[in-house]
């Protein structure tokens, strides 16, 4: 088959590689009826996290399970599953604990800009549809497998309740599956911080109620001033830079929470600044898996829409314009045909 | 009258100082019962933290109200009080939400090293006994002014649970207020990391379960064996040095909480890694002010002795000798009689 290997920075590959297989009893291939590119794939497109070896990329992925190893009996060929980006059994105590994102055996996926995948851990790792999904669906089924999870758990990390308050910094993909995430959770005022229109566009059309320009000093003075100089319940930080961690900080009322999910790369935190501002921290990779079987009924049912987001598809062949259209900021997220 | 005044590193002195008064409608006069040496006394006293000028120290104090400004209604002349070390109005949006301090207002106490204080903002400050108590309550209503507040935070920020396994890193007074709360809120295992032969002993008065002494990766390695390779649910880090930070999170569960209380100084935290480790994060200076009813309640009726972390008296004239001896770890906490 052909697929999506990363050779060093803006070299992204569509070539032969070998075809998955069953290789552990708890396997099962996977046939993608779609997947996409992550931001976090931009780290190692950009260069600024450094790759030993040519890489097979994706880690987002729904489709068609073809075979399962002898051990599986959670699923079967032929149904529709999604599964998330991260590793994981689904037994082990920090599993159990809804922490499927530090399991024990956690690993990161991979290869799945691919149109065939090969996922372990099945019985832990796919949550099944009932039924084929109308290919409508896809994409909002396909969000759920790592950057609505991932928005999801940035609101439940920043503690969003009915009427809270929140702040979203960032205005990728995750940040507005954290503003569609805070609406669900019945926040009353949810605050999207972007200076770009279709992206305040879709914020709103996700239940943002403000959006606000200013960044830095002036973004921090600005959400003071809306919510009574004291700050927000609840702040996403969705970027993973210290400029927006800070600003996360600065914005968090006193007792607080910020829930960030932007991976940090070599970001150095101020404990003095976190100390004094009184606030609860907490993020991390998310554990999908906690989340999945309930975000799945939410698109099953249409109440949700996350697969909005994908604003550009394109037949996985051209994977590379894909990379290059979100790295460009000419996408939000590009979704990926096979 | 004479009060305790920092000059500079290990130069305290108790000289003349002006007679606190009155100066705005809301404050009170106290005659102080007993004060006592902080932790963070320390700090400046080592010269790491310096002081522009000559500094009147101290900022735990009972004692009973002398005077009060024209609008106190709460407290009144001839009752004893405790107050916070951190000054707050207790009725602003942070306050109500109970993090006073991270009041509006806020500021920290100093000069209760002394005979007699003045306590802005009496009515939100000040908490009574019911009548004068007798001599041996002194201690343990003292404490309830900072050191066993800021334990309790520790342990509160730490979500300590009925059933929890619990970590203290940090054997100072803090730490072993830490252990009393955590014993207080009802936890399994309490694991106190100390190699002092008397601070391990007061750990296990006050509750421990077990004592580590190893440190650093020994340490993290030791609580891993402890707890199924998994990690404890509330770790209380009660030092503020990068050192314990780090082994506070790597001694947490994915999912568990790090409640911190040591005062950091220029500390910068690796981001990635409390990213990874999935841990909560809550702390800073603690709303002693909030739980300040409910625990001089619990030191009223003799539930608890937090007064026994008091290991040497001093008469107040003999202030600098107090700090000596904690400076050589020759004391764990200070207590001082005007």
């Amino acid at each position: 088959m052909k697929a999506t290997v990363l050779y060093g920075p803006r070299d992204v590959r569509f070539e032969d590689r070998e075809e998955p297989r069953i290789e552990q009893p708890s396997d099962a291939i996977i046939r993608i009826a779609a997947t996409c590119v992550c931001g976090s794939d931009l780290w190692p497109f950009r260069g600024i996290q450094a790759i030993a070896q040519p890489t097979p990329m994706g880690h987002e992925y729904c489709g068609i399970v073809e075979e399962v190893g002898s051990a599986v009996q959670g699923v079967k060929a032929g149904q529709f599953v999604v599964g998330s980006f991260c590793i994981a059994d689904n037994t082990c105590p920090n599993c159990q604990a809804g922490y499927q994102s530090g399991c024990v055996n956690r690993a990161f996926m991979s290869g799945a800009q691919a149109p065939r995948l090969r996922v372990p851990f099945a019985d832990g790792m796919l949550v099944a549809t009932p039924d084929l999904p109308p290919a409508d669906l896809l994409p909002s089924l396909l969000a759920t497998s790592d950057v609505l999870g991932t928005g999801w758990f940035a609101a439940t990390a920043a503690q969003v309740r009915p009427g809270s308050t929140v702040v979203v910094v960032g205005d990728g993909a995750v940040g507005l599956m954290g503003v569609l995430s805070a609406h669900q959770m019945g926040a009353e005022r949810i605050i999207a911080m972007s200076r770009h229109a279709t992206r305040q566009k879709l914020a709103e059309e996700f239940g943002a109620t403000d959006i606000v320009t200013e960044r830095g000093d002036e973004g921090v003075a600005r959400i003071k001033e809306m919510t009574g100089g004291i700050g927000a319940d609840s702040v996403l930080e969705c970027v993973g830079t210290k400029e927006a961690m800070m600003q996360a900080i600065q914005s968090t009322r006193p007792g607080g929470f910020i829930g960030y999910v932007g991976v940090p790369h070599g970001v150095a935190l101020d404990l003095p600044s976190v100390f004094f501002a009184l606030v609860h921290l907490h993020g991390g990779p998310a554990p999908v898996r906690r989340f999945l079987p309930d975000l799945m009924k939410l698109v099953w049912a249409g109440r949700i829409q996350p697969g909005k987001v994908f604003d550009l598809t394109l037949p996985l062949d051209q994977v590379a314009e894909g990379y290059r259209a979100m790295d460009e900021r000419r996408a939000i997220k590009t979704l990926l045909r096979p």
